[in-house]
């Protein structure tokens, strides 16, 4: 930043925002120029020094965070975020508590719910297998998994890691853990994905789809 | 959202950031999830509920922003957005106070500063005219540069507007206003970017360039 043209709290706000993920310098900047406008008109400059209405989105922004960090935990069955401990999917007594979906993160889940077709429960991971980037089992909640299986009353776990090579790993790695276990092991089906072009799919996938073929 | 999969706190992190310019719904909830990573491992599930260690980066940008909104103002010459006032730009004796360059917004005197060949003043409008979008000149901080003009001290107004229709219809009005002040007033220089190709130049681009052609 160039020096005295920008005052230190929005290099600072600048820089934070740059830390979020996909927001790079500039959009940051344009971020928290936005948030500077919508002050009050200043006064005129014979008057005294302009006095600022607050901005109500910063404010907000700010307010949102804290309640963020004040009022979510992690629901102490499943690990998604949540409000209330355990996690409305986890008390709805509707739900299918025998049928576990294994995720890597919060937003996986939110996915699935979204096709309002599962109506098991979940667990989520907090991330895959990836040594590459110091990941390694005892960071993911795989005991808490084994814990749960333990109680007996769960007969399906659906390996939903993401169709990725830490995602691939993981799911052989919990294979691996829970084949002992007598639970039905089972994983996310692969192929082509809705919309998909043959022309455009990679190899992988192509070789996926080939291998679970199914008869019509 | 999907009910209860996403607690309100979250909904309503996403929401907020949904309101920032470049940021949809996706982003927005990449980024509440993001915030939410980064806390402490939950205690096994058949112990105490897992309490949380605060997410640093969702707390330090929500102080980022208390600050922003706390410590900044706008100078009371140039209406640029400063912690002290006048602003280190107005306050500097070793500049060009007799050449005052007229933006629209912040980041536009940022990326003059950043060439670090300007060495006068700035006066920042506060946008561009707009009757579609209803800005009109007393939304704008007009008669803040008039009365500054009137002090005598300036002898070169430069109009640094964008290159876009509001900001040349801008320009053309301030021009207007500012003619019988005795001022002289400029306009940034108009052409080909460097870097452009004339291939893809668009038609109104080469007939600036050919108006403002130049001697070799």
């Amino acid at each position: 930043m160039v020096q005295g043209a920008v005052p230190p709290s929005v290099t600072q706000l600048i820089e934070t925002f740059s830390e979020l993920p996909g927001i790079g310098p500039k959009t940051a900047s344009r971020l928290a120029f936005h948030l500077l406008r919508g002050r009050s008109e200043p006064a005129a400059p014979t008057q005294a020094p302009p006095t600022l209405a607050p901005p109500t989105l910063a404010l907000r922004l700010a307010e949102a965070l804290r309640n963020l960090v004040e009022n979510t935990r992690f629901c102490s069955q499943c690990f998604n975020v949540t409000e209330q401990d355990p996690c409305p999917i986890c008390a709805d007594l509707a739900r299918d508590h025998g049928l576990l979906c294994v995720v890597e993160e919060p937003l996986d889940l939110l996915a699935l719910e979204r096709t309002e077709q599962y109506r098991g429960v979940f667990h989520v991971l907090n991330g895959a297998l990836s040594p590459m980037e110091g990941i390694f089992a005892e960071d993911l909640r795989i005991k808490e998994l084994e814990l749960r299986l333990a109680k007996g009353d769960i007969r399906e776990v659906i390996l939903a890691t993401n169709p990725t090579s830490e995602g691939d790993y993981t799911a052989a790695y919990l294979l691996g853990r829970l084949k002992h276990s007598g639970v039905r092991v089972t994983r996310l089906g692969r192929g082509l994905p809705m919309g998909g072009d043959l022309e455009y799919a990679d190899a992988v996938t192509l070789t996926r789809a080939l291998e679970s073929r199914q008869e019509l």
